[in-house]
């Protein structure tokens, strides 16, 4: 079987950890090329270390190398469109790290494009093959709690991202809740149809510069009558705080955070147990690994792959109603903002 | 020192309840009269166990027993602000089980008249009372978990109350989530402005008949800037199911469900824990006791009890706002149902 | 149906422990008499609280009223058997706090003596009444983790007793593991067969000048062939140390200690949980309460209580082996101290 | 830097596993060449995916190989110190899975041959680079339990090993104790002194065959005064049970079980959480990974590994005191068995 081709577009955080895991994990693909406009050291270390040959500042010189099956797309969130549509137009199975964007039109252009191609495409939805996340889809799919009835989710990050990121990120409803929505769809096979959001910056005053908030809480309906809450925090003091509780007509299924060992110390003092995992990239390593896995998978046996960018569109609508919501200070259907 | 003499008006499942407490646990204090409209048989064994020499079928009659010091008044909610009017003027403490009213007039009535008396008067919020929940707030009032960004909590019952329950209870938020408003405020200190809620029949369509439902989960704004939501339940079948949960500047404050033993078994089937206690009086046992122990150290000591019926009045403000809000499908502001 | 009158002798921390259970839980009995050489302040106080009419110094007088039903007899280990049988030679119900003697024959009097008598007899392992423990045993009597292969038991002090009573305890195997060889014989319904016992002065030198160890380890050999070990210890500065577990052909079944509080903290410093229970009263309470209500409804049921004096007899036959194997550093067979 | 190239001889399960974990996760190590008497169908799979060039009958001949640096012994641990003598007077460093050896002569003359030569040699004991037995170590270490009284090590495999590898495996003591013997050692740094072992075939009358036990609990007592049980067992059919308690003069540690997954679900018919990881390679995967990790460091960076024929050594006269106790019934003191 013939060894696939990788090349890496953006070469930050989740370029680098896409690298690690594509050569650590993956005996059938190896990453030939990476291309960014500018290589930190750790970017440098990292190729010298895995031994990448080819390193481009252009993209489009790189699409160009016939010998690249697959492209990961890992720029930043307003990069992400433009440059798949023209990893697709260049004939490479596409891998897009995280939500596509968050213009309606650029995912739709992006699906023209795709219909008209041969190319797997692959949205980064990572959180879609955590293994407890799947158990809870299981336990659900299995009917094990019923016909669910109210879902939770909880998810904050240990602390504030960097200001830049903040710039670009859309805002939190774009850049995290927006998992969230992707989430309740994947364990429920429904739709979601009315969001209602609160929002507050309680963190940093230095949030409301960039017009966002950094907490918020959302009472959403879906199209099979299921109230779901979800809360978001930029700032988690004790770690990555990542949980889902589905309340069902037979009993509830809940998953709690993976901590970062088992040991728990008793003292005259109190119990102490340890703190969840801190990182995104060390809760979800499991997932990352196995979404790529899922990627190759789709694309040697010619199977699509579990996340679409109708996935894409249906998270992006939903964040779109969360903001809406959140201005109007009102609910919001989704039909609203299609 | 003089034992109290107390006499309960109602006695059924909650008054049979008080007269256990009061009789196995207070030193102080004695039941010496219960009265109903009728008896069934459990009240007649009770009777007879504890030994009660009077019984009464009109309140009235009771309340001009010269010896009785203490009313606790017992009956469903639609009588409790108009006894307890009566009790006051016949010079009488008065423990009021539950929230008092439905009608925002009645509480009102009620404190005009307690304005002018005497007596110590006592709302039934017991949930206040229980050593988890206190644990929760003696945490965030030692700061040890910051300022409180989002609070979350569950309440869900294990099953459906009676037809009969639910044609008086005024409907979920009036019988079940006003509980979890007083609680937000007990926890903060803070009132509640804003509600947004969501509500539906899942669980049997017989709750339509009664213009209610039986699931429902809400978003709340406090003075203090702090999100909440809270979800509820007509049914939980794995048992009483009643949460919290703090996050706040520093951390998050949890606590869970007190499980009917801590045994836990271990097969190749999987791991088997208790379920939650599924009684509200298995569950909120110790709370009952200690709520008649503080309300009879208020009146031994001429101390102001620790819940009043403002407490009582902000909290059916806030499920009237959420009836509305449910109904209008908008956010309410508890101004607009003041 | 006519209330039981009860006297307890020995009104030190467990006699005023079982005036309050008595009091404060049983509708069908009343603590009428207490006696004791001498009355702290402690003890002033509860007999006023609870209004006891008469106090003795001397339990023989005390025995001759004829109005008494039962004795709790809750005096240091010493005296127990000799006041136990005159108790029954009085014709009273007797309630013995506690194992019986640290003496063989001690114990074999008292058979002999309760043999032709028709007074029913209670033994103080308090533990067979306690809920989690009994689930355990549920668990293993419904062979829900098949024959039993190993036994674990965790017991642990918070902290050392009065140097007063390290004094005339008999040494650790006699007055802590004493409990523990019950709950082996309770939880199996088999005999312990053999014993090997480690111990250690490791907490205080002082236990030294008492011919005690503070520490110990043991392993044990049941009749059907199950193997056991035990640790003790005198000092657990995280609480009051209570484990069972078994592990069993098809499982296991464990169970853990009861929190002070279901709260649990998250934050930048790690994840504190509430310690166990730290007193003994409060841990056992509930048990405490238990076998209040089985002796008395023995006596006015007529039936034969669940713990017995032969109870008593093993497990002193098991302390002493243990004794034995500690001091000759052998494994010791029960066959071998009888 | 120069790529270090491995040999593994003995490609069974085990070879197969370091094949793996060398592959997916050194990026300074290749493996070379593996070497067996047989090579199975999954041996031959993972040679192709891993595109392994040299396969030998003869380790012998594999050694004579210059460029080879380092070899993995996997075989059975029969012929474990013959071929690592071979290996290391092949001037190869030498990786050896498992403790050394049943005798004690054989680990000796390994020892004497090691002092003469200059190659890193590294014993398998996988346990002590568990990330969850490090973090008991680690709290151990900085004191926050104090001094260590009592440590309880529970090991039992989900399920009896094959009738082939029980003729040889030198017994339950040997096969199994002894990785709790030198995890003893780790924790404390203290030696262990004496050794009372009681054992039982309670599980299945064919390990009577072989002579061996299928069941056990273990006392011991160490050189700084520390008493210790383990127990084992060949099945617990609920998953691999492997955990460590230690009460220390200040408090306790203890680390729990890994889960398939952190899912939880309530029912009515009780809560029901994953079982623990059932593979002795998926529950120490991380432990074999950083074993490698750690050998490989200690080559290139010429450092003493953490693991010596000292400590295998130990752990195997702790196992021959324990075959000894057993068969004498009674204490065996180390000092016996040098």
């Amino acid at each position: 079987m013939k060894t696939l081709k990788i090349g890496i577009v953006g070469f930050g955080r989740m370029g680098q950890e896409h690298l690690r895991i594509i050569s650590d994990y993956s005996s059938n693909a190896k990453v030939k090329a990476v291309c960014d406009i500018d290589f930190n050291q750790d970017a440098k270390d990292l190729i010298k270390k895995y031994n990448i040959r080819e390193k481009y500042t252009d993209y489009k010189e790189m699409l160009q190398d016939k010998l690249l099956d697959i492209i990961y797309v890992c720029t930043p969130i307003d990069y992400l469109t433009t440059i798949s549509i023209d990893c697709i137009k260049a004939n490479k199975h596409t891998f897009c790290e995280e939500n596509l964007s968050k213009e309606v039109e650029a995912i739709q252009e992006l699906m023209d494009v795709l219909k008209n191609s041969n190319v797997k495409f692959f949205v980064g939805f990572n959180k879609r093959f955590d293994n407890n996340f799947n158990s809870v889809r299981d336990t659900l799919f299995q009917g094990k709690v019923g016909e669910p009835h109210i879902i939770k989710i909880t998810s904050r990050d240990p602390d504030l991202p960097s200001l830049d990121y903040l710039k670009n990120s859309g805002g939190l409803f774009f850049d995290m809740t927006v998992d969230d929505f992707d989430m309740i769809r994947f364990l429920t096979g429904a739709e979601i149809e009315e969001v209602y959001a609160m929002g507050a910056v309680l963190i940093d005053d230095v949030i409301k510069e960039y017009n966002d908030i950094d907490t918020a809480t959302l009472n959403l309906k879906l199209s099979n009558g299921t109230l779901c809450v979800i809360d978001n925090s930029r700032r988690a003091l004790y770690g990555y705080d990542q949980r889902i509780e589905v309340h069902g007509s037979l009993g509830m299924v809940t998953t709690s955070n993976e901590l970062q060992s088992k040991a728990k110390i008793y003292t005259g003092y109190g119990v102490i147990e340890e703190k969840p995992q801190y990182l995104i990239l060390e809760r979800y390593r499991q997932a990352y690994i196995k979404e790529t896995e899922h990627f190759l998978e789709c694309i040697i046996e010619d199977k699509q792959p579990l996340t679409s960018c109708n996935d894409s569109l249906q998270a992006l609508y939903a964040a779109k109603a969360a903001m809406k919501s959140y201005t109007e200070n009102r609910p919001v259907k989704i039909s609203e903002v299609k």
